[in-house]
């Protein structure tokens, strides 16, 4: 049987339209529905589930995904583009038998509960098992997922950042340890402490709104395209490209949690409200990696907020929101105590000097799991140690180590150095925009229309249709290269910790 | 092929869970979409339907519908019921050949356009050609629609309101208009009109939220179960009986208009969270039907809120959370002036006691056009006459006329008795609980809760089980009978226009 492009890209179509339903109701679930209806919420999407799997690899599907594995040169450039990425998708999972997939279904949800159990007990002795079956699980399929990687940890790499190697993240992450320890290192001998209680004033939550939906609209956020809610973790969720929602947690004695979140998440929205609208309904209206779409949050996060000139600006503006309460403290020391770095235990409460060092030793340590054969019941210790190593800081219990993430529970092997190449990323943008802008000219403006049209024109408008080496090469004129990263922190923190000897 | 009772009740929570997310679709698209993605949700629902077109009315809901057509015996009294009710929907539409079935589909469209644009112009004519293709459809299907009814409006009624007829409605249609008229004399001849001006008072939304919470939640509904959103239109949107939705649109300046409408949508609420749990997933988890449903709505608004107990102690309370906006006005005042009645020409506007004359206008011209078979062109003018010939008033417009409504646009003929219907059930269900309550002296207690379980028990826990007479000759020990709404309305009004000669 033959099939046309139109085949193609009306069952593209009907995927696309699921997941969108998908994601409302997840949007739904975690933004404001009644607290009672969780159970009933399951139902719903458990029926959409059933509907997605057999679309994604159903019979039509597969007879499209076999029918044009030959004739690609069939398809326009744009159906050629959107096949491939739906094949990577599919290939990821058809070649596994429906009783190990149900199989590792099924772990994943009691993994999930012997997690949070563990969270409780802060015993990772209460999660070892079910963590075992989901890394046998894992390795079990790494075969079928293979293409020409050369260890088994790539595999897992290259289904969140596809072209990434184990060669390429050990020289980078190589670098990025030890410049940032070198950062460190100075910053403790040398910098001089901010100010930093006046962070914890109170700032109600609807001054914080005010503040944020201002300053994400600043940064070319589309709040007519978008929504900003209340949740507990917060995400960034693309029903489709006019309706691209953010969300975000405050708290009222720690403003500056939610206004950077907030920040952050709106990177991703931002991009995401930009991809080529042709690409509408095909896999392509997506993000080009996990690590690119780390690149454009972080990119908001660092290069924009992490700007004085950009302060500068803003400060005034959340000053006048929040009426007397910083009324006393100076711009200088406003500034200085955002950029206040210091060793911690968690990852998600890191700043942005110590941030990598956490992903590091989730890399080192997922490595170890899937190319070295570590033991299990060994990693609770190997993580303490890392941590003590990187950032003389030890754990006292697992909850405040091994068990505090909740991606492995997920059966998420592999995602963790996307938020590093986020990093790398995005100081390297930085780096390559500077040759065509004034970055911080423009920062301190009150336009920043410029820097958001670079990188939607470097990044954004590809959507999926590009993979992550060839955006960055194109954006930047190299491949990934860590010490624009280096370079970066050194500049940011020598500055607010007024080193003045930047070497 | 034979069928067992759990592949039909199987097939029947499909159908309910696709409703559900249907539902979804359609609450946050009226309450919270982004402004610019209107155009993309509408190819989700496009999408969605034709699932839930496929699911009603396919291959394997016609075998199921076919097949237990004479074994209902082999269902258990649950399965019974539920193949009832599915089969009366599904009776609906599958004698309707795909041609005619699109051709309506597609009607409707431009017909809502087209209704659209005659209220922009005020001229009914642009509607006229749209109207009269609608209603040529819905004579050609009246026919297969119809079992034993006595004539074509019977048909359409009965969709609605099942049982329900023409003359059944005639003679309590006629006894209802006659009782209105005759309270409107009164109250024109010998009534003290109420002040009314502090009703005008502005009341911030947040406070008109905080009291109307308070309120419905006295009232029964259960906010863990459910939640209140701004929209435009307002209704009430079940997605399953622990997530059943309100919506209603606040005016500053008319705090009575967010409050009654809240309370009155959290009745529908109401109903639909004590609906019997065990009829999850199937279309018993529904209403009885439209009037029933609104007797319970009205039940909220004409009995419970048309209280001077129920104002005696809400008042204070309301007076607190305004701070000094209502310090002047004594109770007495403001009761009399929430009960202020005035002929309207607009009929989402009017009072309790005109309100069931728009509905008899309506009925008597949906039955006109359908039985008499009236010339289109002449429905303005018979529209215009009525309104001045039972409200003393006369539509300068069709706009204020025949153009106010959307429920023609959208192929409803027969719906709008229902509204009536509800009013009637409603006084009739008050008195019959007097019978079993002292229903005053609960509404001035600060506990309403064997109002609601008397509800409750005699409507709301039947679902869509039972018809509504059963329902209601059940409740009350008779059919629907007229005269206590009339009684009601006397007992009401005349106490708030202070005519003590109370005949």
């Amino acid at each position: 049987m033959g099939y046309t492009e139109q085949d193609l890209l009306e069952h593209l179509k009907e995927i696309s339209l699921l997941n969108e339903t998908m994601g409302l109701a997840h949007w739904d679930m975690t933004t404001g529905m009644p607290d009672k209806a969780n159970e009933q919420r399951g139902e719903m999407i458990a029926y959409l589930s059933g509907l997605s799997y057999e679309l994604n690899f159903g019979e039509k599907m597969t007879n499209l995904m076999t029918y044009f594995e030959d004739k690609t040169s069939e398809l326009s450039e744009l159906g050629q583009s959107a096949y491939e990425v739906a094949k990577r998708a599919f290939d990821l999972n058809y070649k596994i038998d429906k009783e190990s997939f149900l199989g590792f279904q099924k772990t994943l949800t009691s993994a999930h509960a012997d997690w949070v159990t563990s969270r409780e007990t802060k015993d990772f002795n209460d999660f070892k098992d079910s963590l075992t079956r989901l890394i046998d699980y894992t390795k079990q399929f790494i075969p079928l997922w293979k293409k020409d990687e050369a260890t088994p940890y790539d595999v897992l790499l290259n289904q969140y950042e596809p072209g990434m190697t184990v060669e390429k993240l050990d020289e980078v992450f190589a670098t990025v340890r030890k410049g940032i320890m070198e950062i460190r290192a100075k910053i403790e001998a040398e910098g001089k402490t901010p100010q930093t209680n006046f962070l914890y004033r109170h700032v109600s939550k609807a001054e914080q709104r005010e503040f944020a939906e201002k300053v994400i609209a600043d940064l070319g956020y589309d709040l007519s395209r978008g929504r900003l809610d209340d949740t507990i973790h917060p995400y960034e969720l693309t029903l489709n490209q006019n309706d691209v929602r953010i969300t975000t947690r405050w708290a009222e004695e720690d403003f500056q949690m939610a206004i950077l979140g907030t920040i952050h998440e709106a990177g991703h929205g931002l991009y995401e409200q930009n991809i080529n609208p042709e690409f509408a309904y095909t896999p392509l209206a997506n993000g080009a990696s996990m690590g690119i779409h780390e690149s454009q949050s972080l990119f908001n996060e660092l290069v924009m907020a992490g700007s004085q000139n950009f302060w500068k600006r803003q400060y005034p503006v959340l000053q006048e929101i929040t009426g007397d309460t910083f009324k006393d403290i100076e711009f200088e020391t406003f500034y200085r105590g955002l950029k206040q770095t210091r060793a911690s235990l968690i990852r998600i409460e890191a700043d942005s000097l110590t941030y990598p060092l956490h992903i590091i030793i989730r890399y080192e340590i997922e490595k170890m799991i899937f190319n070295d054969g570590v033991a299990i019941e060994d990693l609770p210790k190997i993580w303490n140690d890392k941590y003590e190593e990187y950032l003389g800081i030890r754990p006292e219990n697992d909850l405040e180590g091994i068990l505090q993430d909740s991606h492995w529970s997920g059966g998420s092997f592999g995602y963790f150095p996307s938020y590093a190449l986020g990093y790398m990323y995005a100081a390297q943008l930085e780096h390559a925009m500077n040759k065509d802008l004034d970055v911080q000219a423009i920062l301190a403006s009150d336009d920043y229309s410029a820097i958001i049209e670079w990188n939607k024109h470097h990044i954004h408008q590809y959507g999926a249709s590009k993979k992550p080496n060839w955006l960055i090469e194109q954006a930047t004129g190299e491949s990934l290269n860590p010490t624009y990263l280096i370079e970066f922190l050194k500049n940011m923190y020598y500055a607010a910790y007024q080193i003045t000897d930047n070497n």
